[in-house]
């Protein structure tokens, strides 16, 4: 039974988990071509997003599977035509999993509405909404880190939160997996003010934030952000936000550092944490094909 | 021998009838990636066309051939280059098959003659004057609802002719496959006044043209039309050629309602039609691979 | 062990040669696809370029490796992100080979030192430095026309050298192969002035540098040099530095005419010269495929 994965929400600690074990044995298999062979997906990003779409292309090309793609921004396509009309016609053409890049919150789960019962949607982000298999691709990494265990975990996530649809997934992955303490720190208009943060310890004060954290996740800053008044300058926000060396001394021992890339060298995060032995930012990109290959999986079971 | 696909007219009584029967063929055939497999097509897109492309590039995958995509667009592969030298180089990588939209009228014709022997070019829209499988696929479309005598059909064909590869293309497919009824309807300024609608029943009253009508083939209304004057507006448009359930009502109970997509809803078209149990848009679409895999072997035979 | 391509100097002469016994061996060669299948390449295009990267796309195809694409310009990729970042990341998504396109000189050079390992780099053109694949294309078409031995051939390199990474990778290549007399001829601004042209023949007498030549390799005019104040007219190009058949006439009766693509017809080079018997000019385009299949071969060797 083909299955959607429109946010982190919808998983279960069961469903969760069995992706990520599913994507650790992928870690070790040989050859998987067999195992989507003469199936075909379909990338349809109404929002350009080249990394993203790369990582699934590679987890589909992994499992044999056919490709198209399709990108709003760069195609004739919509010509005014509906995304669900799209859809429904790549549909036709015999696709039967969309990996979807939306704007608008909630377009994902709108269009799994009216997709054929054969056919699942996954959602590769939407708005500020959901950005599952990021979450997915984190938990893996922390699991692998931290063990199976998640319930004694200090998890800090930093940064713009607010606009953030991958710090919204991982709180939702964070609490399924049964993390307790989990610390949300940023500037006061980049937080939420809804029951997004449900639980968490919220600070402004990122050396708090980050006492004893086994885990610190940092956000991308868009730099628009600057324009739009929310922060005053990177440099600022730098001083005030960004992981450094100094910073992380406040952390474990053995905490490891996560960012959902791209970076902003100097901004969100020095060089020296980048690139040093705790960053584990490498090894998201690399796990984020495995956990997108088990959902492809998922997808067409 | 590999065969070109440059016009509708091209194609006599058998020739097409054999694409449509081999295009029903490989829809119950099963895996089919040995059929081109170790083959090289080309998608040489110098006018953006998503859906068109796309549909010829699952044709190619599901036949197993490798695909190269040019567009001119958002290529930087032009640069003064003329079409027929682009073609040559990209022939000389291997390619033998190509799969040509251009925005002048007759071009893929003009570069057939200079193309090598063992070169096939497949006409995926020219200008205003040719989009051959597009009228394939809906002959297939019309043959599966209405069966292999097209000879008694009233075939009525709605909006602007004049700019209309689609509608040149269907027309030619109808009279080949021996329809005698062919009505054409549209404001008097979106209608060819050469011979292209001889021997058709010229029409601007929508109710007289679709009035027992066994197929409605409603065309996209390029919104630009407006721009240009050549209608007053979007909701006068609707109101004179819009295939709603009201007009319908004077058609043949079991009509089948087609567009070439992408749909302007509430314009050339209601939702309620567009969606409603007449409708064969989606098929269309499916039909689509299915012709364009005929046309793909028969590019290679 | 894995090698990268970053410029011709690093090829001596065996090394070179090896590559092109290689792609001669795979011309002849039948099915390729078991030869990288499994293995993944990436196209990391900072600079938009159609024809290389369909050629190496094409070559990637005929080995049977996965391809991801990564365009610069059409892409919200680098979001800031550094060249080195996008790389690390791609090669994270278990992409082993990659073939870049820069803008700025020595990029591909500079991203090869902090590689991983494993990963072989290909440079695909950077800035005004080196192009090294359309250099082998090029001694593969002069080798094929005038044997292996090229001590004694007369090879004229005509147009604009001061912006072509083709002619640098060009006259390294002759050089290693032994080549003694080449012909350097083009206006005096469009020549460089540092050793680049050491131990050639300069001249801005066109007649003069074809006088016996064997080999003519004659070059891409960039209409942006007219803007630049570079040249005056591209008239006044053609009459000095355009090769025409009356040209052609002072060069040896055998003599071979060759190209990077794409033409600008009536600048550069007049019709009669480009499809007369003595252009290799879609021989040149063939032969890239091939070097470029085994410089594939040799980054995952």
């Amino acid at each position: 039974m083909p299955q959607h994965l429109l946010s982190m929400q919808a998983l279960d600690f069961d469903a969760l988990t069995a992706i990520l074990d599913r994507a650790e044995a992928l870690r070790h298999a040989g050859d998987c071509r067999s195992h989507l062979s003469g199936h075909a997906v379909c990338t349809l990003f109404f929002e350009p997003s080249t990394r993203t779409r790369l990582s699934f292309q590679r987890a589909a090309q992994r499992l044999g599977a056919d490709i198209l793609n399709f990108e709003a921004a760069t195609s004739s396509a919509t010509k005014g035509e509906t995304a669900l009309d799209t859809l429904k016609n790549i549909e036709a053409m015999g696709v039967s999993a969309f990996i979807i890049r939306a704007r608008e919150d909630g377009l994902v789960a709108e269009l799994a509405q009216s997709a054929a019962p054969g056919t699942a949607l996954i959602n590769a982000g939407d708005g500020r909404s959901q950005h599952p298999t990021q979450a997915l691709l984190d938990m893996l990494t922390i699991r692998e880190a931290k063990g199976r265990d998640f319930s004694a975990l200090k998890v800090a996530i930093v940064g713009d939160i607010l606009h953030s649809r991958v710090a919204r997934s991982d709180l939702a992955a964070l609490r399924t997996l049964g993390v307790q303490d989990i610390r949300v720190c940023g500037p006061a208009n980049l937080l939420p003010s809804d029951d997004t943060l449900a639980g968490c310890h919220v600070s402004h004060d990122l050396d708090e934030a980050l006492s004893d954290a086994d885990v610190v996740m940092t956000l991308r800053l868009q730099r628009e952000r600057m324009e739009d008044g929310l922060i005053e300058s990177l440099d600022g926000y730098h001083r005030d936000y960004g992981i450094t060396a100094a910073r992380m001394a406040g952390a474990a021992r053995d905490a490891i550092v996560m960012h959902p890339g791209p970076l902003n060298r100097g901004v969100e995060i020095s060089d020296e944490v980048a690139d040093g032995p705790q960053s584990r930012i490498l090894r998201q990109v690399e796990n984020g094909v495995l956990v997108r290959m088990a959902v492809l999986e998922r997808a067409f079971a």
